[in-house]
């Protein structure tokens, strides 16, 4: 087992989530590399000092351009805000080190591109971390549509509802709030929630053809922190899309931060000929499964637990009956990222992939905004 | 189709699910009778004439011997306080009447003893309603059991579960509240909701072999509405047992009227080496089945939705998807009852069956009393 | 109580919903009317006897033309195909009848306008048959909107769906499958199955602006049960629309016969600032309800259980706890009608209110065609 | 912030949820301590040589008399089988480390009536893994019951279901399969399973007075791993028992290793005059509340979603809506014992604590022999 040195771009959330995938990952997985969390680099040093000795970093450095160029790192994980994400990326992958992104990848798709351009002209080994992919139910479900056990796909819909922006009293910008930062974060629940429905549908279902939507942003204007005064709210609060896949399937897709009563309720459902699929986040570790090919009388959905021992993943972690959590699918993700990197290879989520959830989400903009139906251009 | 003349004896919630299922049960199944409303019986004359005309009876009558006794009358329908059962059982089966009674059959195994004698001496057609048996999510679970999808038997598991006697306000006695009296009704939960659960579950999993018990009245004393006085509560406000049952396998049963956040919350649970079931009365069109055999990692919990064409009763009604309520037991079991009697039978529960739950509740109480295990007399 | 003479057109699933309503009604509420089965009008005399006796219907006629002018006759009820609401209401209003529909008004709202203008010239009490809001749980979640609970609605989303036509070897037209030919239907799903979202989506969220849709016919030619030979499919399978209702919220919408799993899943959520709702039609029995009010860390949503006496309806029913099922709404809705008929009086939604919806579903229609955003016109 | 020099004794399953919880702990909280996993003691040389590696310990040891007596070593915690606990706790406790103890503490009340004499006599912070107290919704219950909301109690119950021992391949004893032979676990499912709900129930609804139970051992003999022998099965497979509390309320309790479709199903529900809470394992980020102070008409279960900052211990996870797991009871029972054990106190619940849990299940197993009801000796 080799020692993989770990330069982290960032220490917020998701800064935490990363840092916590690297340092539990080898406690439950065998793999070809030992994740080392060599340098946190952030702005606010007081702030990088605490972090970093939270969870072990053994250097704190605020010049991210430092961070990439140094020989003692081995690998780049991008965990800052969206603004940020092209340029660390693209200089990361000049520099020959493998690229890991939160996403989305681009603040449009237009950026993203040179950031794919990067590291496929690099060769290094790339990920974003759509990391919903990774929760057992997911899986599951990924697994029974490859198997064909859901024959024909006639519908397809998926949710991101959450509620915490509804006070009038929110700020925008800034530490914590740079998401309603439209600047910073590149659109509002169109990037941040919708692109998560859009990888695993993509994923799931393959190409979409077309979309119409519509946004809204229902508090027009708030304090900025940054410049502490009253400004215009520019990200989208809410975003609903019809859309037409390839496959011939028909979508709903929305994401809000306006709906009371649901913190990250992620939904999504899947109708085929033959079988049929639901799943939610805020009970992740479910899957209800309905198989038509079920007697008659006996047919139902089932609600599958998914913890036993040949459920993804699961055989990692205690006995069945026990769930894991939100957490876990960052670790599943840096487990499958690092046995792909051993052997030279990118792992999915790819830049390329994730490029392709930036052409929707643009598309979905575009067609906000324009009021007619948009296409999405092939991979 | 003959016409079927009913003397109903009773005008309280009882007297009004079981004319509303004779009013029904011709608009949904093809039968050999047509029941008329003949005669109501009931105390109250003012009372007795309101119920009597919203149902269309066509005669009132005072004095449940002379409804008992007349030649218009093919069928006596006790639907009357337990104290009154018995007599009037005994007097119909006498007077050569088709007999159908409102559960528990007697207040105790001795009481209703002479009224199994009755009818059986009389040979006359008789049932008990319990009506919870037909449910069709219930009689779902009965074909499974019957066909062996559950394998060996190793637990069930009966809740009662209401809440409306918690005020130390509410009195006892009289119109709508003899369930509180102990000498009209013989007992507290175990006589009103713990039959239920032992009727269940003694059709579903053979007959229960011993019991160990214990009950709790939790309001000493209350009001009574006869006397006007405070007076001792005589009843059970909670009855539990522990149980085994003939094939070896283990149950616990519960009920009471204290369980905050429950109405009416009759829940069974049956485990099988190959199947569950689980069934609750919130919920009634709705079976839960596990079944063992289906592929591993996609076993889980249907929820089946016993609202289709080839499930129990269910042809009869609207399409699939569109559920009935509670008063459609009253209207299958009436049905099951018009068939089984054009050939002469009695119906499942008849009093045998029904006399073996008053078995068993005697037991409980005694087994409460005493501190020790008791076994049932078998039937 | 008056005698109220009813003349019903169709004997199909719709003509029995409504036969068992007026059968029922005076068994649990006091109204100044007692409908009396007089008249059942259909083609085929063999299966329209049989349905009369069934029902009691004093007497059968194949003409409705007939049974229009009959002096016999007090109430017209039109439960037969869509293509036959227009000329019968018409003529019926025309003719001084109170006039009942089955929905959809018309197949279009050119037909329907003129229905509405029919009634209203004629003074007559009208009503149709949108039956969902008379579910106690959809009335308690009316109630609370009208109340204020909710504050600010943001979100509205609807979803009806249905698996019953995913087979290829499914005919369509004639007895029984009339819902799949599109002359006599006018639409697919939009108008059998949307009709009924939209038509509660206004009565609780107030008028739709403007939608953006798309539907699908997923199988293109089926046999045809009239003509013997295998013709074009005209309805749409599958209808899905986004809308932006007058007060500012954002709406999802969709109606499906081809989602596995589902029979009769009609859902509706909303979100406002201060309180969410949900309900389903599979448990038409609960509302969901979401206070934000609640002390923080007690929050959740509620599963209430609308069987109490304290709730829209019930208290006419049995206990709490016990409950009803789909054929109640009918009887709820009778209710109400005879209510308001006494008195001259239409009842919601009359006429008038149904034809909003089938602007809204001709919109819907027009949008999907054209790919278009498509304004609603104002009542 | 001080290092805590572990050793840690056994590297089974629960030898896992320990390393991972001291691994974890300070990630999450400010603590006065730094575990160190310092030395890894069990007996198989190659596989606690992996263990170590994987969990990063920095020696290992055969014999547990040689950690005890290490001068390296500041806390014994014991993740060995049951048979075991008594003598490594007692000489841990006289070498004046700190000892932390698998559940359940002794095989029997009299084995850890001495572990607790010892602990208390060297006054060295001690606590036993009951973990479920420190699900954030089982925390949140019991806050909820501390500030009286409940009101007067009436009713306990509580259920441990499992399935994993249905089969007769299964053999006893040896690695892995310990549970299963009576001379190591001491019990069955009464030790193992039961053991749980009786620590949670005392901890949330006061003394057990007396019980009444019953027990089976479905399959009478299984190949032993050890003997290579069919032997007679001495563990209980199934317990129940009836129980009265000190504070008058009634309870039921079931533990099973047969109950099909669960796996690990703990469940518990306690029913008060004004509120009544459920929560169960299976989703156990939930807390089920039905408060009757509550409007009436909107009262209702709420299905707390226990993932907000303001719960217990949620803040120190990630944002609302993001569920934890299983494992992440045994961090902050982790956190809440360095946290004391800095103050030199033990940590709930203590050595004491579980030894009454032991003085119950003694009495379960002594009724279900002697067919009585048994009494619960006072702390």
């Amino acid at each position: 087992m080799k020692n993989l040195r770990i330069g982290m771009i960032g220490y917020g959330f998701m800064g935490r989530t990363h840092s916590n995938a690297f340092s539990q990952v080898n406690h439950f997985f065998d793999l070809p590399y030992r994740p080392v969390l060599q340098t946190l680099c952030a702005r606010n040093p007081a702030r990088a000092q605490a972090f970093a000795a939270q969870w072990g970093y053994q250097s704190v450095e605020a010049d991210w351009r430092k961070v990439v160029e140094s020989p003692e790192i081995d690998l780049i994980d991008i965990a800052s805000p969206n603004d940020t994400h092209a340029e660390i990326a693209i200089a990361a992958a000049k520099a020959g080190k493998m690229v890991m992104c939160e996403k989305p990848l681009g603040r449009t798709a237009a950026e993203a591109q040179g950031m794919v351009e990067a590291v496929e002209a690099a060769g290094v080994p790339n990920m974003v971390w759509y990391n919903y992919r990774r929760v057992p139910a997911v899986m599951l479900a990924k697994h029974l549509i490859d198997e064909g056990r859901l024959g024909r796909i006639f519908h397809y819909r998926a949710k991101f509802l959450q509620d915490w922006t509804i006070s009038t009293d929110l700020p925008q910008g800034g530490e914590g709030l740079w998401r309603l930062d439209v600047n910073v974060a590149g659109s509002g629940v169109t990037g941040d929630l919708l692109a998560h429905c859009i990888d695993t549908a993509m994923w799931l279902n393959g190409p979409i053809h077309e979309v119409s939507a519509t946004t809204e942003t229902f508090i027009k204007s708030r304090q900025h922190n940054l410049t502490g005064k009253l400004e215009p709210v520019g990200i989208d609060d809410a975003s609903l899309f019809l859309a037409r896949f390839d496959n011939g399937s028909l979508a709903t897709f929305e994401a809000t931060r306006y709906a009371r009563g649901h913190k990250a309720l992620y939904t999504l459902e899947i109708n085929g000929a033959n079988a049929s699929i639901i799943w939610d986040l805020h009970d992740l570790h479910r899957l209800q499964y309905f198989d038509h090919g079920d007697e008659g009388r006996l047919r139902g959905w089932r609600s599958i637990h998914v913890t036993d021992s040949d459920h993804p993943y699961m055989k990692h972690w205690w006995v069945p009956g026990l769930q894991i959590g939100y957490e876990h699918t960052f670790i599943h993700q840096a487990a499958d990222f690092l046995t792909a990197a051993a052997g030279g290879q990118a792992a999915s989520p790819t830049f390329r992939d994730a490029l392709l959830t930036d052409h929707v989400t643009d598309a979905v903009l575009a067609s906000a905004k324009n009021r007619n139906w948009v296409s999405i251009p092939k991979a």
